[in-house]
This record gives structure tokens, C-alpha cells and sequence, in this order.
């Protein structure tokens, strides 16, 4: 279609956004529009700027043959933190609290702008890392590792504790359970990671550890790398966790010590998360 | 801020997109940009006809006090259909088959370019039913259901065979499992569905009809209403299965003779699809 830059305004915001880190030619947007490419450069020094401005995430140029544009998503420091402390208030209800001292989070996991939120952050917090997949272990994980893969766009990877006849052919490890000190299985389908992968672990909570521990085997098993692991929470926990605290980020921390909870920020940094809301004159 | 046509173009269409099916009053835009209401009403006169015209979904106008703008995504017949031949294709391979003849697809499902365009699919299979939650059952539905439900914008509400500490208190149902003829037991957590809501169910594949039947019931057990059954699979089916044909739609036929496979379209029809690709004059 041959387009006025209004209309190549949205269609450009949609496309780049629905296929984020994805280098796209300058030579493509020329030619689905019927536009020159000096047109199409300007047009993307507006996306550029109100992506920067509205902190959407950062509209990079990829120079050279292979060159075009590539859009990272990512949250500005000051929508992260009013996300964070909301998300904070909801967790500190003790109705949340359940037996044995677990945490119902069940009714924010499953709400879609939650996750999107989440995503941004978590994809945030590891912008500065080459990341090919990211690895959960059924079920709770399953959505905010979709939801960081979604942003990525990266395929994501579930392992599981029990095999199924579709998986196919599977890899398994054992691994000590951390909270519970029982021997776990994990399996995971043989072809859904290829090796060498740079692999985010994603999931939601974090005990003693040892799921974390047992994903951090399976990657090995693949011949790939831990790129990070990120937890949605982390719980209290006394003794010595599967996992090195140096290793992991958690967005918060909660206690549920006699029935009352109590929930703080997790170990995780504004370190990579930008707080500029204007482009530089 | 006081912002321009340009940049006000990016930021709405970036806005709409990550809130779709939400009412958005002219107000919060024009607040938003520091701008007056008849130039926002033009803004959204640009966006509705690129949204049409791309195939990116439709932007109604709601009028009256409680009125504004609402975007309902979805895709046109031509992009459905080009899609759905490409996953034909990449479906119909032999190395696909699994002992007992199932399929291998976790490779597909874990993409989220294509799990997005799948979710759009099915949004707009099922765009004319009022639709207030997606439940599946885990954990191959799970990624399915997540992109649905992010396209909706509403929570996605996931079952399982064993409860977990962590759902609290649940409501269970037994079924029998169509293709195994077990007695199985099915859990949602109570908090998770409230009364009276239209739920779509999703799921990966159909088999004997079982694990959706079990669905249903639950529903039924939280006083709500199924609002429609969709799969991206069936599997060719020898007997009687325990949902109708009438009551669900599936993209793929998928049949497994011999160790041949062989993709067939399933029984959706492009009914609610447009094809429309300019605006009226």
C-alpha cells in the first residue's frame, strides 16, 4: 500500500511491536508502505523519540548491510516502581496466607496486564544479556516465563516433573528438593533447546531452591548457559538455599510468619532500568 | 505532555494495543497528551482506518457518558489463511509422530510469533460471544489459553489433575477420560473463576473429548457458562467422543495412520473474518 505517515506512524508502532529484537530492514518498511527510505527514516526517528519519552523501550539502529531497526521493550524506573509498590500492596493481605505458609497468588499470575508488567521488568533486569530461550518448570511459571518470552521473543521451555508421551524423546535430572529434602525428577522434551542456547530461568517462587537448581542441571545436560534466573517472589527462608543469592533476581520478598504476611522488595536493582524522559537536545 | 500528531499516533496505537477490549474515554487521551478532544476524535479516525486496512483489528466507538474508544484485535481472512497454511505445512511431517500416534508440536507452541497469531485467530473465531474468562487445563493448553486470554484482556484460569498446596481451597470434578476410559479427577482453585462468567475454554488438542467435558463440568460447578470450546488440533477419531462437534472448533485435523501423517483444515470457518480491506468511502 502506498501510505501517508500517518498511517505509517501506526502500522510501523504495531509491526515493531509485535516483533520486538527482530532487526528489521529499512528496505522492508520501503517497500510495504511504497515509501522512499529517507521518509521511512524520519519516521523512525518520531517512533524513536516517544518510545523514549512514553519509556516503551528503546527503538535501536542496527547499522550496516544487515542493518535496520530492532525494538528492545523495556519500563522506565519510575513506571516499574508505582507497578511494584501496587503489586506490593495486593500481596500484603493475609487472606493470601495459606497452610504451611504458601502464598495464593494465583489471581494476579493469571491477569494479562499484570504479566505484561512483570515481563517488562524481568526483560528489563536482564537487557544487558544474550538470551535464546527461556526455561520454566510446569505449571505455576508457565505464564510469566511466556510472558518474558513474549517481550524477548524468544521461544520459552517447559520442563516438567513428569514425563508425557508428547514430549517425545526426553533429557531428566535428578535434584534434591530444597524446602522438602526429597529427590525430584525433572524432565525436558529433547528437541526444544538446542545446544548453546543462552537460556533465562523463569519462575514464579522461590523456596529452598532446589527446582532452580534442577533447571540450572538441565541446561548443563544441553550443552547451554544460564543466563539469569528470575523469581516473581521470593520466600523467607532459613538455612541454606540450592542457589546463591548472587545468582538470581526476585521482585519481592515475603514472610508469613504466624499467619501474618509481610511482603518487601526482592533482592533485584533500578541498576539497568532508565529514568531519562527526554531524549538529549 | 503537550504532545504532537506524530508522537500522539505512536503512543495511541502502542496504548490501545497493550489494552485491548477496554473502553478508553477521549478524555484520558486528550488528558494524556494535553490536547483537544476533536483532535484526538481525528487521531482515532487515522488509527481506526490503518487498523482496518492492516488487518489489525477493529476500533469501535462507544458513545454515551461511559463512552470512548475500544480496540478489539483480530485478523483479516488472508492473513488467517496464509497462516494457517504455513503451520499446515510445518505440522506435516512424519518425524511429527509419536508413539501411539500422537504429535509432536511443543516447537510450534512455544513461539510466541506463533502463538500470537493462533490467539488472534481464535479471538476472532470467537469475537461475537461476550467472553469473561479462558480456562484450560495444564500444561500443554496453558501457552494456547495465555495467548487468547492477553488478546482478550482478561484473567486465564488454569485447571489441573493434582491439586497443589499453593491453588488453597479448590472444587473437583471427575471425568472420564474419552480416549482411556479412566475415571480422572480435574481441580480448580475456588478463588480463581467468579459466578456467573462466560468462559472460553482452549486447549492444544482433542483426543476423546474427556479433559474438555471435565472442563465443562467445571464451569458448571462455578455457576458460570461455557462461552465456547476451541482447540488448535483434533485428532482423527474413531467412536463416540464426549463433546459434540456442533459445541467446539479446532484448526488442524491431524491423523497419524501408519506412522503417515496427515494435516487437514478442521472444522473452523471463516465466517466472522473480514476480508474488507479499505474502509468504505
Amino acid at each position: 500500500m502506498k501510505a501517508k505517515r500517518s498511517a505509517r506512524l501506526v502500522d510501523m508502532t504495531r509491526y515493531l511491536m509485535e516483533n520486538p529484537n527482530t532487526v528489521v530492514p529499512l528496505t522492508f518498511f520501503a517497500n510495504r508502505y511504497d515509501s522512499a527510505k529517507s521518509s521511512i527514516s524520519e519516521d523512525l526517528t518520531i517512533l524513536r523519540k516517544t518510545f523514549m519519552e512514553t519509556g516503551t523501550g528503546v527503538l535501536e539502529t542496527i547499522p550496516g548491510a544487515a542493518g535496520g531497526s530492532m525494538f528492545m521493550p523495556g519500563i522506565q524506573k519510575q513506571e516499574a516502581s508505582q507497578f511494584i509498590d501496587e503489586v506490593q500492596s495486593a500481596l500484603a493481605d493475609n487472606s493470601r496466607v495459606l497452610p504451611g505458609g504458601y502464598v495464593y497468588m494465583n489471581d494476579l499470575l493469571n491477569r494479562p496486564s499484570i504479566l505484561r508488567q512483570i515481563g517488562r521488568i524481568i526483560a528489563t533486569l536482564y537487557s544487558d544479556k544474550k538470551i535464546d530461550a527461556v526455561l520454566t518448570v510446569a505449571t505455576k511459571g508457565i505464564p510469566v516465563a511466556q510472558s518474558v518470552a513474549t517481550l524477548l521473543n524468544v521461544p520459552f521451555v517447559i520442563a516438567r516433573h513428569d514425563s508425557r508421551i508428547t514430549d517425545g524423546s526426553t533429557i531428566s535430572v535428578n535434584y534434591i528438593s530444597g524446602s522438602q529434602k526429597r529427590i525430584e525428577k525433572m524432565v525436558l522434551s529433547k528437541r526444544s533447546l538446542p545446544a548453546n542456547s543462552n537460556v533465562l530461568i523463569v519462575d514464579d517462587f522461590l523456596r529452598g531452591g532446589g527446582s532452580a537448581d534442577g533447571l540450572c542441571s538441565l541446561i548443563k545436560e544441553f550443552d547451554s548457559e544460564v543466563a539469569g534466573i528470575a523469581f516473581v517472589a521470593e520466600r523467607d527462608y532459613e538455612g541454606q538455599r540450592k542457589i546463591s543469592e548472587d545468582d538470581y533476581t526476585s521482585l519481592f520478598k515475603i514472610d508469613t510468619n504466624n499467619g501474618d504476611i509481610k511482603v518487601d522488595l526482592g533482592n533485584f536493582t533500578y541498576d539497568n532500568f532508565s529514568d531519562i524522559t527526554k531524549e538529549e537536545e
